[in-house]
């Protein structure tokens, strides 16, 4: 049994974990749209056709606290906000991309 | 919409369905135990301890129903059944190690 455990922990986890932070097509979508740069909320917004505010604030908070994403607010009038990936989403660009490859070629 | 739309299809569609795949611990399992050659039915039931007989035999079914894997049937005495990947189940390894590379650095 030892070595099961193991071996989950070595192979489930970490595949399992990264597979759930990028279900969910909007953080899909958000973390595409830094991809290219920097965003302010207002221009996530309009890119994403179809997200509530409500959702996208939820959205990034969420990516935010998960280290994917990092908020800078600018203290001018009106307050600026602006959203860019850490190193950590950055990297996640490229598993996304990867999987995105795979599925391309072998399943959509 | 129609932006919407077709980024959606072509973002979320091939890596929801890639990552739809991969969920599933005795599936993560059973490739990463084919990765390293073909195998028999009772190979795989010794090595994914704790797997029944009839769990392995469905996740088996379903990954040869995907095309993932290959199933060789030889007409001896007693029978002779052999697993392995297929191109698309070898390219699966790729994705599933660059996603567990993510996971081990950042999430687990």
């Amino acid at each position: 049994m030892e070595r099961t455990k193991y071996r989950l922990d070595d192979t489930i986890c970490p595949v399992a974990r990264t597979a759930e932070i990028i279900s969910g097509k909007w953080t899909l979508l958000i973390i595409r749209d830094l991809a290219t740069g920097v965003k302010r909320f207002n221009q996530l917004e309009r890119s994403l056709c179809g997200i509530s505010p409500k959702t996208l604030s939820e959205r990034l908070r969420s990516l935010e606290e998960e280290g994917i994403i990092l908020r800078r607010t600018f203290a001018e009038v009106p307050p600026r906000v602006e959203y860019s990936l850490t190193e950590k989403g950055q990297d996640l660009v490229a598993v996304i991309e990867y999987m995105r490859s795979y599925g391309k070629k072998w399943l959509c």
